[in-house]
């Protein structure tokens, strides 16, 4: 494998015990320790023995509405991936965290202290919050809009930003004999002023290992679009088919040049949620296993929140009623509206197979196969552009991440399409990032 | 030792490169690994195999601005003690957070994540901020009046209380079989309108091992040992004078009593701050080398924020100019104040006197001697109802921390003072403090 091929970025998404809506029921589903730490330490040590670029926690700060029937609960990403950090030293830790509800010298804090304490392996998810209830937890009776909400995000980035370069690489001195701790004047106050926040600055930590977390979005809205463009160094996002995933990276691509950036510099990584067999046979069985626990009143609840409407009570065996849905912003979530459209335009599903379509990973592309099969589906996915690389979303843990680990990776791997050992230290170092200096560094630069 | 005795508790205070003002410059200091999560962990087990009850982090949400003179930078703790948690198994991990620049709902995560991470053993510091300059961090044009921030902390702990009893302990039921994982009548949104915040809840995180983290408090001003007299578990405090803490800690626990507490419910730890030698000659000279390596201006800065006024220009070697201070609530600090004010009534001393007499532990109790003489002093202390233990606070580290292990921790343990080993797992277990039940499940059971 030459250095300088074109490979996979992986990243393993955990969710509490899966992605498939009913992992938690499944029988060798471990779930007997979704509080534990030592269970996501495990996960990530063997997520890092496989050589994975990274993993991804999402988050949101509020309960969902349906726990009677999952495993819905929330881990705060940022303090569990901080526990997960000692455990590991290569792979990269990607927190979600919302720009609508939290000050941006708070969380500037903590994605600094997971750079520090990870030596180098932290990412942002940057997310606006899709589950408006989050609004009651914090003293607002409704959602931002979602014009007010990516505005907001915007302007939170450049705070964020700043704050993070506003200690220049060289700034600590530690000169024991002259008694100078640090050269203060290498220390910026970022005296921002803008519509949303008025912060001076500058942070009260030391600039991190690699300058600033690596940025990674997933909106799927136009504005989540022109706003990963501008600012994402990776993007996660959901497609069902290859031509709908080859339009949007085309379209990424395209937006991030128009505004002077290398395309190379945004990873982007769709979702693929595998159910692994070693005959075809096997693997559809393996996936009819996990249908079988599908509670449909859970699956209506994760229909409604992607459509806006609620269909309970409608004929499950029925055709799917496309006549009764219309998107409406405020309600549905835009990317995953599409999503569903686009399956009931292909496939006329009654309501039932709809929501067995999606159960598997709310949307996300579910692929069924042998381990050849799903390693020749990414390398397609690679090979068209539609892909850099892969979210792997495991339908159950750990047995569901295991097999992918021990059968999928390696084909990849003598293929050449994806490592067979870390290069480097950092997540920037694993997706191929520069590491960016300080603007105010380079402004010191300019002037002198 | 009888199980029954009582017997002290014992933190170890952290602060980056020592307590001692000038530590960093002290030859034996390890401050090249000051952002090194290593060097924290390998802390931490030190102090666990002494068998202490925690750790603890100060912190501020803004930069001092003496950098140039000091490592005075701030490691955000919740972070940093998840990444120390789970090199440790049972020493408690104490955090301060603030009620004036955060939100409950994320506060609440973040501590509830805590909790499970290290599996029982967090401790909030609640604290109002005392340093005014944060406001500029978030939009604020000035700090709270201090009535107005102890209102808000209030409230605050009220919000952030409801939230993590909104799971009954008992509310994850798991049963695969039938498809329900949890049982939603025993998870209670707390639907919370107040004069600052809005909270509907529940909390997104299952209750935690403790309940609740342990509460400590460390306010000293009127407002501050009445809300410590309701709310607090832990008190971290600064005496210089046995008098003095006597008065505090008589008044503390006769404040709880009034409210129906259980006076030992409250642990109350003084600062100490012990300059150890195998002779009081070599103690001295210990203490003497510290104060060499002092610098002026930074010292000044740090009396400023104590007293509100700047002595900059003054002789140092002129009596201390009482006749200039004046206690500005606004400016100055209130407990610090004090401290300063009562050490120049007993001393008389000059300015760089008093400088001296400051730059060991911030207005804390310095004192200098044999590893006896400094458990006599704590014995003291702790006999005569001063003290329920301490906070411990070395010069230097990791030598400073090392020395009072190796030397004085043995003494006490000898005379019965202190533990031989752990009796329990959580930090609550270590101050014999009762696990809460939850507000809602108590309702649940008086209404059955
Ligand atoms: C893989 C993936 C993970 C996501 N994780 C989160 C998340 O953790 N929290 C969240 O609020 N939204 C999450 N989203 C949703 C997006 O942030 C975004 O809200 C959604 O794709 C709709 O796009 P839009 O906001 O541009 O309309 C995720 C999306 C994808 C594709
Ligand atoms: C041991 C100790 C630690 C403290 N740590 C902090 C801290 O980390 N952050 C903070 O803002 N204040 C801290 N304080 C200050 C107190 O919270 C409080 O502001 C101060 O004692 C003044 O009391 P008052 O607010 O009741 O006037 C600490 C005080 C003590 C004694």
């Amino acid at each position: 494998m030459s250095a300088s091929a074109r490979r996979l970025s992986l990243n393993l998404f955990i969710y509490p015990g899966g992605h498939h809506e009913a992992a938690w029921r499944y029988a060798a589903s471990d779930v007997d320790h979704l509080l534990d730490i030592d269970f996501y330490q495990k996960l990530a040590r063997r997520a890092e023995q496989a050589k994975l670029d990274g993993i991804f926690f999402a988050d949101g700060p509020v309960l969902a509405d349906n726990i009677r029937f999952a495993a819905r609960f929330r881990l705060e990403p940022i303090t569990w991936l901080a526990a997960i950090a000692t455990a590991t030293s290569r792979i990269g830790l990607i927190a979600t965290a919302s720009t609508t509800y939290g000050e941006p010298y708070n969380l500037a804090r903590l994605f600094a202290s997971l750079d520090h304490i990870s030596k180098g392996r932290a990412g942002w998810n940057i997310v606006t919050t899709s589950a408006g209830l989050a609004a009651q937890n914090f003293g607002l009776s409704e959602h931002p809009s979602h014009a007010d909400r990516y505005g907001r995000a915007q302007e939170f980035v450049d705070v964020v930003t700043k704050l993070w370069d506003s200690w220049e690489d060289d700034a600590i001195l530690l000169d024991k004999k002259t008694g100078i701790y640090a050269d203060d004047t290498k220390i910026h106050p970022i005296d921002h002023i803008g519509r949303h926040f008025r912060v001076k600055g500058p942070l009260n930590t030391p600039r991190t290992p690699q300058g600033r977390p690596v940025y990674v979005q997933a909106g799927a809205s136009d504005d989540g679009r022109s706003f990963a463009a501008r600012y994402a160094e990776a993007i996660f996002t959901a497609h069902q088919t290859l031509a709908n995933a080859r339009e949007f990276y085309a379209d990424i691509k395209r937006q991030a040049k128009a505004l002077g950036r290398h395309p190379d510099h945004i990873k982007i990584l769709p979702g693929i949620s595998p159910f692994i067999g070693s005959t075809e046979a096997e693997a559809q069985k393996l996936h009819d296993d996990f249908n079988e626990l599908v509670q449909p009143e859970y699956s209506l609840h994760q229909l409604k929140r992607m459509l806006g409407i609620d269909l309970a009570g409608h004929d499950l065996d029925a055709p799917f009623p496309s006549h009764l849905i219309n998107f409406d912003g405020a309600q549905a979530v835009a990317s995953r509206f599409k999503v569903v459209l686009d399956i009931v335009d292909r496939e006329k599903p009654t309501l039932r197979q709809l929501l067995h379509r999606l159960a598997g990973a709310r949307g996300h592309w579910v692929t069924v196969g042998t381990p050849e099969q799903i390693a020749d589906r990414m390398e397609t996915w690679f090979q068209s552009g539609a892909a850099d690389g892969f979210n792997v979303m495991p339908p159950y843990l750990p047995g569901g991440f295991d097999t992918f680990a021990e059968q999928v990776v390696p084909i990849l791997q003598k293929r050449g399409l994806f490592r067979l050992d870390y290069e480097g230290t950092t997540l920037r170092d694993h997706y191929g990032l520069p590491r960016p200096e300080s603007v105010y560094g380079q402004q010191a630069r300019a002037t002198a």
